[in-house]
Order: structure tokens, then sequence, then C-alpha cells
């Protein structure tokens, strides 16, 4: 894989997680790039964000630097922000770039003080430390209970030449649409203004990190961050765009996919594919009711093709739909025909069910043209034992 | 505890459970009763919802008769509403009343066919066996997951005596308010016109079994019944049916909280009380977004006073508050001044928490007069276990 050119990277542990693992984070971008963020819709919103929003404004969406933490959401403290913009303050004097050009995410436990001088003081280390090929070791340091790390590249040959995407996130609970959870960081070298950087983004979310969940829990932190900089001296035409846009979808959605994958506790990833709803929207909103729906993600986590809960679940979801029109079908094979038992042996589906990855596949019959893809992971006892004593 | 007069109970164990346990029973009223009943909003519905709805309209609420099963959901099934019909029709002859005065109720798995000659072999059985005295034995049979039977009385005393209120619930799992799950039948002799029964009804559950949920899922059979046969020979005046209402909202308050109580593999009672929101709408949905956090009720699981998730899944609800004016408290101790950390003994709160009863207080300072009282329960590794293999 290629790296976006004139991006460098570092990760060090400041000794805010209490375990000995990287816990801060620099992406250092050598000149302001465009950006532009989609963030949680959570009405308590963590001091990072709130800051992350003011500096987007006052820059007009150019970044320098993102600084990430983990294990401290710094969020709902007394002096949340007063941190975030000591941090970045911090930043943008080593970096010599304008505050407002240094944005902060944390993610962690929520209602602990963050001391801000691990961070200062941990900084010259993570200057000193900047190297392109420090992307993954960011990838690291922004992991929280995520089992394994979340990468995803692409490169997209222009006119001009080719423009590299990458992209990383992290999950792995507190996950639920609008936004899924999450830190996520993409940067490309391609030229593009923010105000067309921002409709990219949003769109692209819409399809990826908006049709994901894990918990239903949307977090305090949500940020995802997208960073172009044209240190490829590749400025896409309009057409191009389209293009580019298609493929940061593409490495939008497979980050999501990573983060279905590598859900708390999770086994398997499900993937929900849901047509013949009147549009989109509609056919969303049904997978999200199945995505969310416990007894669907249990049952899924037995190997039972329990199609009745889902069934159920997608009756929940406040979109009106003829249940005898609905065939739905798991790993392929058809568990309901017309709203009705389809026959299949219990021994082989069992089997197929027993894999690490489940396709639930829900159709109305004879329905309009909406379509949507979804993820989500099944639920276990992991997800319980991970979560009764994260603080601990 | 004193029964209303003029009902009598039975059940049986029919072959529809896989277990032998009663799983069939039959309520009567000696006279046609006043009936009222509150339905599931799935889209999906069950054979017997459909054909209740059909029997009330057809006989202006008037019920003789209630037939409820356990062990089948009739529901997504080639021959469901048959076979709720002709369950139906078997009770009318048997009891020589009109078909529409006898209401089907079911609950179990969905998907599969429910043969209706078990239910009409057994019920010259049931006839024989009926009782004033064999109300406990209705409240078992309609167990599913339940560990436990649900009931509830109310004596009310009113100027031309004493009217009784007797009710009885299921639980356990697919619980989500509108409706909870559950069937629910609640009886009483008070002689009430169909009309104010049903008033009493929707405002009865808007506060109690609409402010339930064990996992967010809303199941295709929920029915709450409320029959009023007259048969104490009192008829309440307009001021005595409010008094009768407070009685029956305490009656139905008693069967929500039971249920949450025996939510599947719940081991705690999570009362969720919310003050200072603008409306009680709002306090409602702020509560339902907290006790529908898998993240909260994993934490009260652990005994974590994790309140970090209390107040981030308080601002997904949907609703305008400012964080920085939140106080929550768990049994009582406080966990947030302002938005932030209080000061608590760790080891003394945890202790608190390891009681079978949590109750998370939250207030909007300076808010407005809108409160809510909401229940659920942790959420734990049993439920999992229950729900990973339900059908097998």
């Amino acid at each position: 894989m290629k790296l976006p050119l004139g991006y460098r990277y570092a990760a060090t542990y400041a000794g805010i997680r209490k375990v000995n693992k990287e816990d801060l984070a620099l992406i250092v971008s050598d000149t302001p790039a465009s950006a532009a963020a989609v963030m949680t819709t959570n009405r308590v919103q963590a001091a990072p964000v709130k800051i992350a929003r003011q500096h987007l404004r006052a820059s007009r969406g150019r970044v320098s630097a993102i600084l990430a933490n983990a294990g401290n959401a710094n969020c709902a403290t007394r002096t949340g922000d007063e941190v975030a913009i000591a941090c970045c303050k911090a930043v943008a004097k080593l970096l010599k770039v304008p505050v407002a050009q240094v944005i902060p995410a944390s993610t962690g436990v929520i209602g602990v003080e963050l001391d801000p001088s691990l961070i200062v003081n941990a900084l010259p280390r993570l200057m000193e430390d900047l190297t392109e090929s420090r992307f993954p070791d960011v990838s690291h340091a922004i992991m929280t209970t995520d089992l394994v790390p979340k990468v995803a590249f692409a490169e997209v040959p222009l006119k001009g030449g080719e423009v590299q995407i990458a992209g990383m996130t992290k999950g792995s609970g507190m996950i639920q649409p609008n936004m899924a959870t999450t830190l996520g960081f993409v940067m490309t070298d391609a030229a593009i203004s923010p105000i067309h950087l921002r409709e990219m983004l949003v769109r692209a979310s819409e399809r990826s990190f908006n049709r994901l969940s894990v918990d239903g829990d949307t977090s305090t932190n949500d940020i995802v961050m997208l960073l172009a900089n044209g240190a490829s001296g590749i400025k896409p035409s309009e057409r191009e765009r389209r293009t580019l846009e298609e493929s940061l979808y593409l490495v939008m959605e497979d980050l999501a996919e990573q983060i279905a994958r590598d859900g708390e506790g999770a086994t398997k990833l499900i993937t929900i594919r849901v047509l013949g709803a009147v549009d989109e929207e509609s056919a969303t909103r049904i997978a999200r009711s199945i995505a969310n729906s416990p007894l669907v993600k249990t049952a899924i986590a037995g190997s039972d093709p329990n199609w009745g809960r889902i069934l159920s679940a997608a009756g929940n979801a406040g979109v009106e739909f003829d249940p005898m029109k609905v065939d739905i079908s798991l790993n392929g094979v058809p568990v309901c025909t017309g709203g009705l038992a389809a026959e299949f042996s219990e021994a082989d589906l069992k089997q197929k069910l027993d894999e690490r990855e489940c396709m639930i596949r829900f159709e109305i019959k004879g329905g309009g043209k909406g379509e949507t893809r979804f993820w989500t992971c099944d639920f276990t006892e992991g997800y319980i034992k991970i979560n009764a004593s994260y603080r601990s």
C-alpha cells in the first residue's frame, strides 16, 4: 500500500491509559490541508468535539495537525475545553502553525479529568518521531477495546497521475450510526477545496459509518476527519472528484465493516442487506432495526436461524410493509418466503451460521427500489464481560 | 387478596410447549364484560392480535372469554387466522356465547404452525376445571422464559361498596414500550362502559406498560386486556372512575415493575427517575434512552457507577438539555453534579450497587416540570445464554 504524500505520523505512551500502550498520536500535514469533519449527534459533546468544530470554523477548513488520545474522552470534566485548547496550542507552537489548524480528538472514559501536562510533556517526543511510515502506530494508539487496528487504503488513478487515500479508525463499543463512535481519520494527497471535501465526506459517511451499529449507543466523542493536502500536485476535475469520492466511500465502507467485525465481544460480522423498500431511507431504517435487535444478535451468536425475530425487528422500524411479501435468507439459505417458514435443513444451516460471517438478506417482493447494506455484529457474553467492568 | 366477582379461570397442558407445563388458559366472565385492549404497534402482527381486534369491534367491546396459550405465538404462519378463529369458535360453542366475545392471545415462538386440535381437544378439560380460585394457574400458564408468575391486586372502596381489580402478566424478553411484549389481563367487577374502560386503560398503560423496557424489542403478540363485568353491582360515578383508574394504574405499574425485575437474565431491577425535563414526554424519552442503553445496563450489572454512560445515553434521546445542568445519583449517592464528577466513595457505592434494586435519578436543574419513572433491568450474560438458543 502507498500512503498519501505530505503527511507524517507519530504515536507514544503518554501515561493517559493505565496500561503501558501507545495512547497519544499526532498526524501532521506538511502544508495546511483542506479539511472536513462529521461529528457526533449526541446532545452531550466532549470538549475535543466542540473545540474541533470551533477550530475548523476559525481556520476556514484548514488543518495542519490532528492530536488524538485514547484512555480519556475529555468529556464531562471541569477543565475539558481548557485542556483541549492548551494541548492544541502546544502543538501549534511546536509546528509553528495557527492554533485553529490543530484538531483535538479523544476517546476513552467519560467524566475523569484529563491532565494536559501528560500530553504537553509528550509532544517533543512525538515531534521527533514524526515520519511518513508511522501511520500504523497511530492506528494502534487510538484503539480502546479494539482487538485489532483498522486501516484501509485506495489508489486512485486520475488524468494527472495517481492520488492516494489512507484511512484509519477505531471501534468498538458505543457504536451506532449518526455517528458511529469512533475516531476516524482519512488522508488524501489530492487537492480539493474544503467545500467539496465536505460534500464528499457527508455522502460517503452516510453510506458507511452511518450504516453501522454495534450496540445502538452513540458516543459523545465521535469524529471522522478527512484531510486533503494536495501534496500529489493533482487537482481532480469535477468528474474526477466523483471517481475519488467512490474510492473514498470504499475506504470508509471497509473501515466501517472492520468496526462491526471487531465489535466488543463479537464473534461474527453480520451484514444486513435490505431490498424492495420504498426508498433507501426506509431500507436503512429496517436494516438498522434488525441490526439493533438484541434478540436477532443473540440468535446469530447461537447460530440459531430464528427468522421470526428478524421479521419482528423489521416490523418495529416504523416503516410500512406487507409482512406476507417478505423473503428472508441467511447466508444464502431461504428461511422465510412470503412471510412464512421456508423448508430448510436446520443442521446444514446451523453449520453455515457457525461461520465468522453472516449475511441477512431481507427482501420485500414487488416492493420499491430502496435498498441498503448495513453492518453489525453478534451479541455475546463477551460484550457483557467487557462492559460490566470497563472502568476498573 | 380478594378476586373480582363473576370470573372463573382454568389452565392445562395442551401439548403446545415441548415441556409438560401448563400452556393453555381460559378466563371466563359469567356475563359479557365490557372490554378494552391495547395492542402491539409492530408492523408484523400475530393472528391472535388481528382476530382480537376484529372480535372487539364486532362485539362492540363485549368479552365473555379470553383464550391464551404459551409456547407458540401463532405468528407468521400459513394458518394463523384460521387457527385463532377455530379455537375461538370452539370456546364460543361450549360457553354458548357469540364467537366475537372470545378473545385469543398467544405467546411463544414465531413462524411455527400451531395445531388447533391440541387446543380444541383440551377445551372440555378446561371447561370442567373453571373455578374462581384458579386465577394463579392462568398466571403460570402464560409464562414463557419468566421465572415467576406476575400478579397484582387492588381493592377499591367506592360509595356503593368495594370493587376488586386483579391483574396478571408475563414477560420477559422482547420487551419494550408501545407495547411491552407481554400478555396482560386485568379484571374488575365494577360496571363500566367499554368507552370509559378504553380511556382508563390507555392512560394507565401509558404510565405503566409503556414505561418498561427489557431489551428494546417490541413483540408481534403484545396485548393487554381490561375486562369489567359489573358483577359487584357497583357502577362508579365519574369521580369514582378516577379513583378506580388510579388503582388500575397502581396494579399495572406493579405488573410492569415485576416484568422488569424478571427480565431475561436480569439480576437487578433498575428504576429510572427523570426530573426537570420540558414535559413528561421529553422526560420519558430520556428515560427510555437510558433504559435501552446496553452500556448502562451492563455497567449496572457489574455494579460500576459509570455515570458517563448514563449522561451519554440521555444525550442520544433527541431531547434538548444542557449537560452542565444535569445531576445524576445512583441509589441515592450523587455521582454527577452539574454535568461533572461528584465526589463519592467507589467502595461504598459499589456495595450499594450490588443490591437487587438500582435507582437511577437524572435531574435537569432549573428545568421544566416534566418527569417520569421508567423500569428496566440489568443486562447480563444470562440474557445472552437464554436467547442464543431459544428455539432449541
